[in-house]
């Protein structure tokens, strides 16, 4: 079959395959869709930063290259001899969180945090193919989801995940500093949870247009004011929670100093280098940061996963203005993640079609 | 009378003044004793940082020059006529935070996080003098406590405080960077609130023995052994919180570092310059950072300086570890200032004696 391998820095190749086999506990999946994520772009310009490049991944023992895509969803097409809960033609995603389950954070249910963390299509092959095979127990019902849409219940929990951790409360007010496609999740995220008002920096001008579709109360450009000045001026002292999905030292700096005293900050982000702060922008004021990465659920893989999937059952989400592109596999690499890397491109989430 | 006033960066004058009258709300404290703080050191060789230079301070319209010292006790000598909780002869510490009382952060009674914060000896007259003038409401009675360890609550409820934002509880290990004066009231606040093993990293041979004295479990001399490789030894995959009262890059970023996944860093310190740090040691694992400045308590000013009253009443605090010296007020720069600001001095808490 056909797939999408990375095989480092700027070389990602479409290459005939052979498919994986089915072990007892697996499905395998017939890929509907999977998108392309911010992480994708980071390997491709950055990387290999969560794909295994010279030692194999320690649980799952792949190197590069290998097949990418950890954003995916289709229709299950081979059931191991073990599996009961899955059925040839169900409608399911994957939680590709890889852990090795049996470090002290897997102990204690925190399988995000494993010490090994790896990705179905960072650290073993995922979904930009034909089909992936992952285990039943982290295969997820999309229910009444149609099919297309299971594709972005990961970013969805990514960005779930987030408010989740920073213990967001309805009518927190809250800002978000960039609205590619984990941040209009995350202004999603933050509706469904009540936020508001829900103030939104970012300069692209179709990016701001898609988060007013995706539930922003204000739109900021930050090549035209100031987003501290602004968001001051529309909350008086700071937002109580801002979230910075941009990743760059910029919005670092930013999204601590949106915040009024004692409030915090989430970082949603992989940043591909170091950066310059001053730490008295936290201690004086007695503002606080939290990393947020991935989304809980390990073994049976409901958790987050599932609370996105009811969510979107119920249209508390919508993935509608995020999907901006859907192209062939084959066309990966130049209408995927060239236009996605692009300053000037209006891209945001592409959906690859095998 | 004398006292040390503040002119700027390494000017500091003993000179004879006129002592402050006494409004009908305050009292007038001879004072026993006045520590030398960091801030103190700050404003020294930084400053002025919390002095203010250019402009009168928005709340006690005091400009450089002033008299210094924040953290002293001492024996009420004249009461205001409107004055009814204390009378001469009285022992008292008094919580030297100076806040407006009208922005939000005050409504929501959290004065500490007041946006136009300061303190008394910093922002207004203070106790390195013969005699200080304060408001009652900002007064504390030290009940059993000898009237020259009142001159530590205010570093202990610095402490006190900083464990408390950081949510430590009984069992939690952790890690403390730096013993100078308020890493061993840290070290001592997390031996109250139950924390072990107590983790301390620091170079100088003379604080880590105050630390094992002040309730330290395992010392780490960091120019002996790498800190993170010895903490991870002793906990497997890292402390659960760390504290950062050092205040220099190479401690921040240890500390984040220090904790586990999901693990949080308290940051306790006044930074004199931005640092380098690359956030994905937050975000990937999961952990945290929250900034304490300070201690809670307004108008009435029990709170952390009462608790912290009680547990020195109660010896689960030890002033004595912290005490280096007692010296003159004529002679704070040459036997105060200098060593504090030496690396090659052993003095951690100096007493200035007016």
């Amino acid at each position: 079959m056909d797939a999408a391998r990375y095989y480092g820095q700027e070389d990602i190749r479409v290459e005939d395959i052979e498919p994986d086999s089915v072990g007892p506990e697996q499905v395998r999946i017939d890929i509907e869709a999977c998108g392309i994520c911010g992480s994708d772009l980071h390997e491709y310009t950055a990387g290999p930063i969560f794909v295994p490049g010279d030692a194999p991944h320690p649980v799952s023992g792949a190197t590069a290259p290998l097949t990418m895509g950890h954003e995916f969803s289709g229709i299950v097409s081979e059931v191991g001899a073990d599996v009961t809960d899955f059925s040839e033609g169900d409608a399911v995603t994957a939680n590709p969180i890889i852990y090795c389950g049996s470090c002290p954070r897997c102990e204690a249910g925190q399988y995000h945090q494993c010490e090994a963390l790896g990705f179905t299509g960072l650290a073993a092959n995922g979904g930009f193919a034909e089909n992936v095979v992952v285990d039943a127990e982290r295969t997820v019902s999309l229910g009444e989801v149609p099919v297309e849409h299971g594709a972005l219940v990961e970013p969805l929990s990514v960005a779930l995940h987030a408010a989740r951790v920073a213990d967001v409360s309805a009518g927190d007010s809250v800002a978000v500093f960039g609205s590619g496609p984990i941040g209009l999740c995350q202004i999603q995220a933050l509706r469904a949870a009540g936020a508001g008002p829900i103030i939104v920096s970012e300069p692209r001008d179709e990016r701001r247009a898609r988060a007013d579709a995706s539930g922003a109360d204000v739109l900021i450009d930050p090549t035209e004011q100031d987003p501290l000045e602004a968001i001051r001026a529309e909350t008086g002292e700071g937002v109580d929670i801002a979230f910075d999905v941009a990743g760059v030292e910029a919005t670092y700096n930013q999204a601590i100093n949106s915040t009024r005293p004692g409030g915090r900050v989430a970082e949603v982000s992989i940043f591909e280098e170091a950066l310059e702060t001053q730490p008295n922008d936290l201690v004086i004021p007695e503002r606080s940061i939290v990393g947020s990465i991935a989304y809980q659920g390990g073994p049976r893989s409901g958790e987050e996963f599932g609370m996105v999937i009811d969510m979107l059952e119920d249209g508390q989400l919508d993935p509608d203005p995020l999907i901006t592109d859907r192209i062939d596999l084959a066309d990966i690499s130049e209408d995927g993640f060239e236009p996605l890397l692009d300053p000037d491109s209006d891209q945001v989430k592409i959906l690859v079609k095998p």
